[in-house]
């Protein structure tokens, strides 16, 4: 299993852009048969910032999820939305249940 | 619902400790009526970076879990194990399943 949080800066403007795809992304994700969790956080105390926690049964599964064309369309759609780089931090899980 | 992130940096020669008390924290927590989600997440590039994702069903659930044993002695044995102040950044599902 492979969990990846991925944190995201967001321009204050595209907010509720960004979490409307995001959440669109989340939906098509969850049904891709090697997805375990896809979890979209945005912070109480600053909500430009948002993480997501994706959650795949192996490095294949997360491999062919960008693959698909939800994926693709949130990348392109969410690229100006950008207040920074995003950063991904690939985690192994050491309790989840 | 609150999830909150919390980051952990532990010292290099505490990790395994570290994740040993955790995993218990984690066990007994998941057994605390109003949790959702309790996961440990050790960071694949730099192992002695750790990420709790814990998720209450409710203000009171998460004040609750501080009140408990487990928390407590998690909270005093890694005090000497944490190699910077541990971060928590508190958050509200915009999609969680």
């Amino acid at each position: 299993m492979i969990a990846t949080l991925v944190f995201v800066d967001v321009k204050p403007e595209n907010v509720e852009d960004f979490r409307k795809i995001t959440v669109y992304n989340h939906e098509n994700s969850r049904k891709e048969p090697g997805n375990v969790r896809f979890d979209v956080l945005q912070s109480r105390e600053d909500p430009t910032k948002f993480t997501l926690y994706e959650v795949f049964e192996s490095e294949e599964a997360a491999a062919f999820h960008k693959t698909t064309a939800h994926y693709q369309l949130w990348r392109e759609t969410v690229a100006p939305y950008m207040a920074s780089p995003r950063k991904a931090m690939p985690t192994t899980p050491a309790a989840f249940d």
